[in-house]
């Protein structure tokens, strides 16, 4: 086509697309192949499952929040059976629960782990290496699937070295661009599985797309102007290092919390080890509707919070500190949550915002 | 989330969602809805399979080049079976062969037939009505797939009066958008055959999607970006005016024929109800390199044709002129075909060009 | 030209023209013409001198500041005499001197008074009506020049009630452009001034301009992408309207003033009626270094604050709140400044951002 | 300011300016400085002139077409004497006439010689080096200054070689960026001149702004958002090579003329040493209207061809060919005129383009 969008069949797009493939592995921590998909990251969901199981097979799914459950409705709507840990969306995936059903599991029924790693919904991080401590300790040969969706680009991960088979993302969070890409990263033991595989596949299966990459190209067309965006933001990540960026947001992170107790509330995350890097999720007390803070926040600073999402709707309200995020960013977030927080009649006093500055300036 | 992305679970994004699927619907020429996907339109031509069809199910397809081919693999990669009426790459979907296929299906196993509008491989289009007609005078309930890809937006398409169930397209051609959005037009009775539809699907299920359309909403993160700029897109084409913009593309498929022709080379669309509005394939003569040429137009002029899929690797280039493109950038496409042909040692003198301008002048 | 940039000959452009210098009057507020310069706010202060002045004419300014102080040296090397009312850099003009100067000037050789109505170098805006109602007590026949660079489109401001004859204005500020658009306001006066004028003049000639915007042109390449952007910013301000744009500045201002106290800081302006709402001086002790805290801030917090010019060298900063300004971004900077601060040694504890987000939170 | 524009008096705008002020110099070809101001060319123009000149001073003025007019006139309102020598706006400024002019000045009045070297007007191109012959044949003192707005960039020009005084351009023809730049390059002579020039400045001052730059600082508001853009432009510009440059405006300029002999039409410049390389003014024979043609081939192709300018109005129309600008950009255009002229009445056949087309593909 002569035709003024970008040709994705030249050779000018094909140097991209080589070097953006190959910019994204340190990302995921792999040096094994990534696939991107013209999708949202429940795309890439889709695609880490039908690529690597088959119809009845069993899943180990953990209850960590709305959108492990949205995973498990997925997985069943697709003929797979999920055996779900129930969980109070205020925990990570539990590696005692999954040592126990692994351990029970003899027969190796269950193919494949999911875990979320970071909770969008709860502000949870799961500690995926200990899953997967679980999973060599029982000698247990499922697949390791692994959410990234709000954790990639933001909070530490190693696809490698945690042993993940296949970890799923979308652009628009710790890769900074808008939503439109998704993205599986392959361990050969994924890619093992997928020549078994039995669900059925076209648009998502692996082994084209794979081939096609090798010379730059796509088997279909792929969503080329996002590509561009990618590769700047990858080299923006490179520039700042990804070891400075997961500090960084660990470090907006600590003071969103200081801010937190600072107003006498209490954070959703009941775990230490557990709080997430990219997102906070407050809890409100019996009483106290978490909507109204988010609407008058919304139609007095122009600032759009996180709802509860689930069981948690009106009782708690999220704080995003995640992509192009800086000290006076999270300041003025904290400070419209605050007067928000007392125009709702929450009175919460002075010290939430001037803990997260005392964290930020000396930290 | 208080990032700076557009909120897609607020009240304004709700609002832009609304607008955008309501006004796709005069584009497809439908009163019934419209399902946007993040995707490319190869993830909505699978939609409109795992929608409407269950394992096993036999298909009919037209082998009309390079995209149907394609298509008829996704099918048989779903577990379809599927029968392909042979073609020459010069012609469309055979209005008679469909009536002959369709009338010797007594027991109606056939439960779609595929066609795909404007083959963007060979610059043919297909008659869309006259393979309707052919089920109907047969009686044949198959659903009807038609695959708009090249077609929406630039050669005149009308699904409803057309009777056709599943419309599929994606964003980059007739819509003026870079990739990254596939469409589902769905008519009553494909909404049906949906229900007892037994292919595996989660990401490209209908019901949900449509469930939280009503609202705004997508049950999975929306392409935001793009729906805004589609927002602004069906503006555009509301502005010109559909049919304009049909006789647009049209006038100028004339005079690139016009100018092909006044050099001396084929058009290699074999029926002249079927040429293209969008792109206009030239098939060279034996001994003739169509991708020497393809090089030289692009390393002379910095032009990037389309070249030979398929079985006419090259044999043929092809010539796009749909989206935004008006005569001063058509005559300019055409001259610098025409020194490329030159340039090639494919004499083809002054006439094409001089033809190409008669013809944009007077009509 | 047949090249892609805009035709500033063509109609298209004439309308875009004619719609621009329309939508100006108001934010003015006058009735009377407005002449748009490609060239800064200085080539502005120009302009009006050069139209109404003759080589030796007598002006009255007043050393509000570094930028009256530029100005009056323009007026210098332009060949005028300049009587310089002498300040401290904390006041603004003083109606008091120049009824003092303006009776005593019998003769009336005083020609024009210039007034800087926002000094950007101090955060003190002077009283425009109060020194008109000197000229006119007086019964003073001299022109009222304005330069408000820093405050038309923030800041209250009534060419035509308050009698000025030239407002001088910048694109850069509360117009919230790119530099390169200077302004002249002008008033019937300014032009019988102007027909007198002998100062020596082409450029800035009003004449011409005037006459050849009467058909929506420039006598000389005028800033055409600039003027786009203009309309835009334009529209912004008629829709947010001028009196609320005017509150928000001057909520903001004391919000920040609110800051300071809180920090035990003083502010630079000395007068309570002439706190400048686009910006604020932060006047710090002795020994007290404000540009180590402009350092800090701007390599800790990316921030830049602006400096102490002139006379105020080390001794201010200055925080600008002017244009797009919302109150979490506000609350933000003041975050920023007071980290800042501590970091610089400069103990100011918690209550100044406190104090800041009571005003915004009440207000 | 904290504000959200570029903070020019910031460490980062520093490096900037002091970046593009150096390479700047090389389009100009001289190792002097050059002076950026906010402005038009025709602010540029004004500056060269009350930078070196006192009133009275006599001026030597060629009536080369529509600008060198305007350039005239604007010398006469700011208090200079001109001597204009007549032409018929088909040629450029004569050598002989200048000479003849010098070497009669034997009391050398005049202080400077005004030449245009590329007449927008008209496509013609002065021959700058004949006329600096001329004054060194005749020993004459006279500063030479040059307007190449439609030439710096375009057309083969040497500030230093050719030994001119001041050149004065402007950003929106060959440095491909909006207007809103004017330029000074400025020779040792012509900054000794303005040590001793008596016309009135401020804003246009040369010495204030070269100190300031020293440190990549402007004494008043820079257009930041221009620097920005020229820094890319002249990069593209280097990277292009200045040479391959003039060869392609070169190439293109013949072409056109090509195509205008084939239309059986004159090209108004009279004179084959003197053809611009970025324009091409048409004549038309009496009874045709050039400003009905231009009509046309607006509303028919929208396409926006340059009016005839004062004496030439309806009698020419001039087709640009400057700045970003390819092979089949211009066809287009070739063909747009070609068919607009037929449309118009004018029989001008097929020949015109075609020969164009010739010319392009062998050369």
């Amino acid at each position: 086509m002569s035709a003024p969008t970008v040709d994705h069949r030249g050779p000018e797009f094909a140097g991209l697309a080589r070097r953006v493939l190959e910019a994204l592995k340190p990302v995921f921590g792999t040096a094994g192949p990534v696939v991107v998909y013209p999708s949202s990251g429940t795309g890439a969901w889709e695609a880490a499952l039908v690529n690597t199981l088959s119809p009845g097979d069993r899943v180990l799914c953990f209850e960590t929040g709305h959108f492990a459950t949205l995973w498990r409705d997925m997985a069943e709507s697709l003929g797979l059976e999920v055996e779900f840990v129930p969980g109070d969306w205020r925990h990570g995936a539990s590696p005692e629960a999954a040592a126990q059903r692994l351990d029970a599991d003899i027969s190796h029924d269950i193919k494949a782990v999911c875990v979320v790693h970071n909770e969008t919904s709860t502000g949870v991080t799961s500690r995926v290496p200990e899953i997967r401590a679980a999973l060599d300790a029982a000698g247990h040969p499922a697949l390791l699937l692994v959410d990234t969706v709000s954790s990639l680009g933001s909070i530490e991960y190693r696809h490698d070295d945690w042993g993940v088979d296949v970890t799923v993302t979308g652009s628009q969070k710790g890769l900074m661009l808008p939503p439109g890409l998704g993205f599986n990263a392959v361990s050969d033991k994924a890619l093992t599985a997928a020549r078994t595989s039995r669900l059925p596949k076209s648009y998502w299966e692996w082994g084209p797309i794979l081939d096609a990459n090798e010379a730059g190209f796509f088997p279909s067309t792929p969503a080329t102007n996002l590509l561009y965006g990618l590769d700047e933001a990858l080299l923006m990540l490179a520039e700042e290092g990804l070891e400075q960026v997961w500090a960084r947001h660990a470090r907006h992170a600590a003071a969103t919390r200081a801010a937190v107790r600072g107003w006498g509330l209490e954070v959703l995350c009941a775990d230490e080890r557990e709080h997430s890097g990219s997102l906070t999720a407050v809890l409100l007390a019996d009483g106290q509707d978490a909507d109204a803070v988010r609407k008058i926040v919304l139609e007095r600073f122009d600032m759009s919070l996180g709802t509860g999402l689930g069981r948690l709707a009106g009782k708690v309200f999220r704080i995003g500190h995640l992509g192009h995020f800086n000290d006076l960013t999270l300041a003025g977030t904290l400070a419209g949550v605050q007067m928000g927080l007392e125009l709702a009649g929450i009175p919460v006093g002075r010290d939430g915002i001037a803990a997260a500055l005392d964290h930020l300036r000396v930290d």
